[in-house]
């Protein structure tokens, strides 16, 4: 007897799924996890393999793409991104279902743009410019200066300041923001004392307009509160549900924006929060 | 007269792509702005709208496209990752060319497969798992303490430490192993008292073999030490030569395993780190 709604493993079917790409294969690992996560009765082995660049490397991967199809039952996928036709080339002749993201995509966008595509005329994929790395290493330097409200200063230099009681997710989704977007994101933890006082402390006053709320529910609160100090009155559930409910209620009497932050992934949390504070991202 | 090798703005053509998502985006906007990087020559105004989770939000986005179809000389291109088929088909109906990520790749998945998608038969992506979100907060929390060389504790517990002198990009790698990986990163930046001593500092030396290194070109040391500490002896280019020369020559002395940083992005760096030092990634 199972309470579970899945197949149990002897059911799933198996599949080996190779991530390829002669770069650092991380958005062909994203969309191809992506793809494999809609077919949820098939038990996936994800093999990401990045930066084959040569021939001689695509070759090897072939002996090993073949090993694992005379292997198992049923040939492997193979989802690639090869900027070099000739890799590209070197993997259709593997004994598998090869889904190369690049060349499906890029015909029919030569068509619709009446050029052909730099790919195809064997040019290399360009790199991370200067100036977009140079934001993004000043914008973790100061995310990280800015975490946990512990430098007072530069608080108007942030894009923006998430506020929220403590363990609700501000610091991984500031880092994310900085990271993937090039943003200068603070935090600032909400602590009994800013509900005492009948006003925002100093430094957040000055940046009203840039502040955004997380809150959460209480009961998820007090679990993960207690795994990282079990008993505490920190983590009591009736101290869980106090500092949530005064938090909102700040937050609301200051028309601050916030959301919900149980159970969202850190991706959600961030993209959630450039969406809804309208942030444009500074990096690509 | 011109030095660069593109083409000047006036002569490249313009166009408006749109990545759009029933969830956060993210894919659809790496791959996306992946592929429209392969044409060089054309200008493209990138806009993500993500969230687009119902027919209303779909229909008013149609117009948004449309608008932009109308106003230029040619219709936009549209990337979308549809995980609901009814908003899928309202995007079908803008003036633009529609490629949708999900729907291009499910059909020979599902032939291959034998088996229909979740995608087809309606079902709603999955969400991040528990285990993994834990596992990736907690990774975080441990990189976080353990930058920079701060805690002297719990160094043992690092799946992998980057050593390198200052300002190699050792914060921001550990940073994006910890979100993306779920990889528990330390670093310490070696100084020249380290390479005054005979050997490694005595928390390294019982954490040998997960030791990784970064070096960097000294002239783009220099001149990134330069941008934060103008004209200090640290920032020199002859203090520059002389740790790298240092940090190179304990790194051969101690086998320790390391790359040439330069000029290479957060995502190299990390994805490079993976695989050269054989990590597997904890979470998805």
């Amino acid at each position: 007897m199972s309470t579970m709604t899945k197949l149990p493993m002897s059911e799933l079917s198996q599949r080996t799924a190779f991530f390829l790409s002669d770069r650092t294969g991380i958005t062909v690992e994203m969309l191809g996890h992506s793809l494999l996560s809609q077919f949820e009765n098939v038990a996936f082995e994800e093999i990401t393999l990045p930066y084959l660049n040569t021939r001689e490397k695509a070759v090897a991967v072939v002996g090993q793409i073949n090993e694992r199809a005379s292997m198992g039952q049923s040939r492997p996928l193979v989802f690639s991104t090869f900027v070099n036709p000739e890799i590209r080339l070197v993997l259709d002749s593997a004994n598998a279902l090869h889904l190369d993201c690049f060349s499906i995509f890029i015909a029919p966008m030569e068509i619709e743009l009446g050029i052909r595509s730099s790919h195809t005329v064997g040019l290399s994929h360009r790199v991370e410019n200067p100036i977009d790395h140079r934001q993004r290493i000043e914008a973790i330097r100061y995310t990280l200066e800015h975490d946990d409200g512990i430098s007072q200063k530069n608080w108007r230099q942030a894009d923006i300041t998430l506020i929220g009681v403590s363990r609700t997710g501000k610091t991984p989704t500031c880092l994310y923001l900085a990271l993937q977007y090039g943003i200068h994101a603070a935090n600032y933890p909400l602590v009994p004392e800013d509900f005492d006082r009948a006003t925002l402390p100093a430094q957040l006053r000055n940046v009203h307009s840039k502040l955004f709320g997380f809150t959460i529910d209480p009961l998820r609160l007090h679990r993960m509160r207690n795994e990282r100090k079990p008993d505490s009155k920190y983590a009591s559930i009736k101290n869980c549900q106090y500092e949530v409910r005064e938090a909102e209620m700040l937050m609301r009497r200051e028309g601050i924006p916030y959301l919900d932050a149980t159970s969202k992934s850190i991706e959600e949390l961030a993209t959630a929060v450039m969406h809804e504070a309208k942030l444009e991202r500074k990096i690509y």
